[in-house]
Formats: C-alpha cells, structure tokens, sequence
C-alpha cells in the first residue's frame, strides 16, 4: 500500500504541469491542491482491482491519477465558502485559503480537465474502443448523475431529515460513484473479466463505496480534527445528516461491519488475486475503529 | 448558420439531463445556463471546418455540443463574485443570481463533465484511436494551459499594463483555444487532412481565435448593454487590459480589418468548401462595425 501511494504522488508530480509554467500561480496552486498529502485510497482501489485482472502497472498508475485528479478538483471545490466553506484540508490551509477563490475555482477546473487529458493521452487498455467507454465510465462517475449531482442533493439536504433510502441515494453518487468507478477502471485496464466476474467486482464497488461514506461519518462524529487532518465536528455543527445521526454511532458501526461481511463474502471466488481489494475493505473500516 | 445554431439548440436539449431527473434543481440549472441563447460561434465553427473535411452532420452536432459545454461551463464560472462578479448573461440573470452560488459552481463542474461525456458516448471520428486524441485535443484547449490558465492571466492582468505580446499570450488562452480546438475537431471528424491542409487550417483558426477577442473588446467598448446581452463597458470600469486600452479603438478596427484579411487570404486555397469558414470570420466581425 506504502508503495503505490509513493508512486501515485510521483506520478502526480509528473502528470501536473510545472510550477514554472505560466501561468505559474494557478499551477503552483493545483500542486497544492494534489500533492503532498491525502491516503490515495481510490488509487489504491484501481490498483487492487488492477491486480484481478492483470492490469499493466503504467496503466494503472494512469488511471489511478485520473481519477484523484477528479477526487481532488471536488475538494478545492467543496471546500469553497459557497458549498461547505472549509479552511483546513489534509493538515493544510485549503486552496481558497492558501491562495484565493478565483483561483481555487480555477484549479478545480484545471484539475478535472486535467483527469480526462490524463485518461486519454496514452494507452491504459489494449485497444482505444475500450479506451474511449473507461472515458465514459469515468464521466458518468463524476458529472449530475454521480459526484456533483450527489453533491447538490447533499447541500440541499443540510437541515432536512432524509430517509435512509434518501442519504443512500445521496451518498450512491457523492462518493460511492467514483469509489466504484475507481475499482471497474483498475479492472477495465487489464483482461476483459467474465459477467459474472464483473457483476461481483461491480457488488463489491458499490458496497465499499457506501462503506467508505459510512466510516467517514463515524470519523467526523468521533475523531479530533488534529487526527482527521480536516474540521471533524462539521457534519453535526452543519446540521447535515449522516448516517449517525440518522442511525447513532452504534447501529452506524455494526451497519458498517456487515457491509465489510459482505464485500469480503463478494470476493471470496476470486481466491488470492483479490486479496489487496479484500485488505482495502478492511483498511477502510479500520481507519474508525 | 440559422440552421445551424438551432439544431445545435436542440442537440443541446436532448444532450442535457431532463429537468425531472434527480437532482432537478443542479440540472434545471445546467439547462438554464447552456440554453436559449448565445451565438453558438463554436457550433457553427466545427460545422464550417467539417464541410471541409466532408465530416458527417451527426458527428459535427456531437462535436460542436461538446465545445459549447465547455464554453458554458466557463460562462457559469467566469461570472461568479469571486471572479467577475455580473449578473447578466445572454439578456438574462446568470445562473449565481437566478440560482445560486454552490449550485452554479456545480453547473459549471457538471457541464465540463458533459462535455468530455459527449465526446466519448458515441463515434465522432473514423476510428477510436482518432477519437481518443479529439478528446485529448478538447482537453489541452480548456485546461491550464488553455482556456482556465488563460483567464487565471487575464485575472492576474487586472489593474496592469501588459504589452501587446503580453495580452496576446493571454488571449491565445482564454478564448483562442477553444475557438481554435472548434475548427480543428470540426475538421477532425471527416477525412484527415494532409499537412498542408491542416496547417492552413490551424493559421486561420488561430487568427479567428485572437480576431474574435479584438471584436470583443470593441464591443465591450461600443455597444449598450442591451445590445449585448451583457454587461457592458465592464472592462474599462474593471481596469481590465484590451486591445482597445492598448491600441485605442480606431488602432483595434484596424487590427481586425488585417485579421479578416489574412483569414480569407489562408483559405483561398480550399475554394468553394471553405465558403463557410470565410463567412464565419465576416460574421465575427461585423458583429462589432
């Protein structure tokens, strides 16, 4: 895991534009906003769900970067005074801070022209038709209908009581879209997997997805800011429903281990080629525990 | 043209997410922003380049849909307070003043999305692999280190004196990328050119690119705002650079009138299929005489 985080931030650093480069403040800027900092846990995914199918390491490096490049353009973005008007990311002033709102629009922008530039530049399946429909898993995983539509039914669910069926549908595509998308890209990079193959990795996509949002609700109602590297406390103070305050920490904690159940139970015949995603689940839900 | 903009119109309509499907209000939004309005230069641009390259009409409607995304996208975002701050767009209130800010920062990041999802979602070239490197060529033109690096300069120019080269540097950016990728894309979704061809090409898009900004800032400069559908008079009481500012307007006129000129003269050589593309410059400027 240690190693493809380090070679995921090397291969960022390669990817992003120099700080040299005019214009120089809005690149040194989407630097800050990538490198440095951050678990890389979509990158991990692709490269877990890469080892299922043989995926070449360069592919994999590529895509993993296309899709933290578009994870890491919604954090600039949610963390705007506009939407959640945070101050601190990953242990550091957030962009809008360390530089100005225009310009943290602006890296927002960049970056996530940036993920499809990357996606596309050099070859990461073996022929370019496939190629082209990765492209437009990764774009349906981040425009209205996954991330920044889950985004806007986030916001304008801030001080409403939402069914459980509704923050699931909420969260499906805040999170759970490019979570899943991270896992069918790094599979999509190598051997075309068989329908039931990827009818079961897509099971585990999307229960690792919503695992990851329950876990990172439990964390921001029980860990300190200093641990968190990011406000803790927000959700409640926001007024914004969780999957605590709507179930409790309790139920909110055994919600989360019988999901790890189930996306072990999904992999279990795919035998040792799915051990790293397996490890990944559990890294998961061990970082709340 | 007339044909053209109104089938772009309603390619656009069909492109877009109904506006009863979750979340209604980010995509009765995106709606708002990307339609009923706007010249649609680039639609009618990649229209103008693939009569030349015998480009098939579905293609070319994919194709200019794609660019007007992005040119949308960065409408939305261009007009926020945290960059230029207006509150008319195309004779009616941007999508921050009809909407509001976080969902016009979502507008603008979903219909980027868009852009590259209706690039990608159905064939606009002869081959995937020509295809891919469309998508990639769309990329380098919105980026940063071209349409977003070039109004990052353009912010970063407010209140300075910059030279000529220095304000052309910009404006290759901010706008002559995108009009630039237009022709280009346009013509790259019929038969490949051969080097000359594609040279010529890309010097006429280049000079329509920089000769639409000069017309821009005359009219900024001319016309009421009614007129415009915008703001007007807004560079000079931002303290923004133009070509005006540089050259005083007499000096402005007559940069656009050699530009039109060196345009017709490029594609001379095409004959009759260039029609289209020559007309396009004569409309570009007369827009502003």
């Amino acid at each position: 895991m240690g190693q493809v985080q380090q070679h995921t931030e090397s291969a960022l650093e390669e990817l992003l534009p120099e700080a040299d480069i005019a214009p120089q403040r809005l690149h040194a800027a989407m630097r800050y906003a990538v490198l440095g900092g951050g678990k890389r846990v979509r990158p991990l995914l692709v490269h877990a769900a890469g080892a299922l199918s043989g995926a070449p390491r360069e592919r994999l490096h590529r895509v993993a970067c296309a899709v933290e490049l578009i994870h890491a353009y919604s954090l600039v973005h949610d963390d705007m005074p506009c939407m959640d008007n945070d101050v601190l990311r990953r242990g550091k002033p957030t962009v809008h801070v360390a530089f100005d709102q225009a310009t943290a629009l602006l890296v927002g922008d960049a970056l996530q022209t940036l993920a499809f530039q990357v996606l596309v530049e050099a070859a990461v399946a073996d022929d370019a038709a496939s190629q082209l429909s990765m492209v437009e898993m990764l774009a349906q995983a981040s425009g209205s209908r996954g991330m920044a539509g889950g985004q806007a039914i986030d916001l304008a669910a801030v001080g409403t009581q939402p069914s459980r069926a509704e923050l699931e549908f909420m969260h499906i595509r805040k999170t759970g879209a490019l979570i899943r998308a991270s896992v069918l890209l790094g599979a999509r990079a190598g051997r075309t997997l068989d329908a039931e193959e990827l009818q079961r990795l897509d099971h585990y996509a999307k229960v690792v997805g919503l695992l990851f949002q329950v876990v990172d609700d439990i964390l921001d109602a029980e860990a300190d800011t200093a641990t968190l590297g990011k406000t803790a406390g927000k959700d409640a103070k926001n007024d914004k429903p969780t999957y605590v305050s709507l179930l409790g920490l309790s139920h909110a904690r055994a919600l989360a281990d019988d999901m790890l159940a189930d996306a072990r139970a999904t992999l279990l015949p795919f035998g040792p080629p799915a051990a790293r995603l397996e490890s990944l689940a559990e890294y998961i839900v061990h970082r709340a525990f």
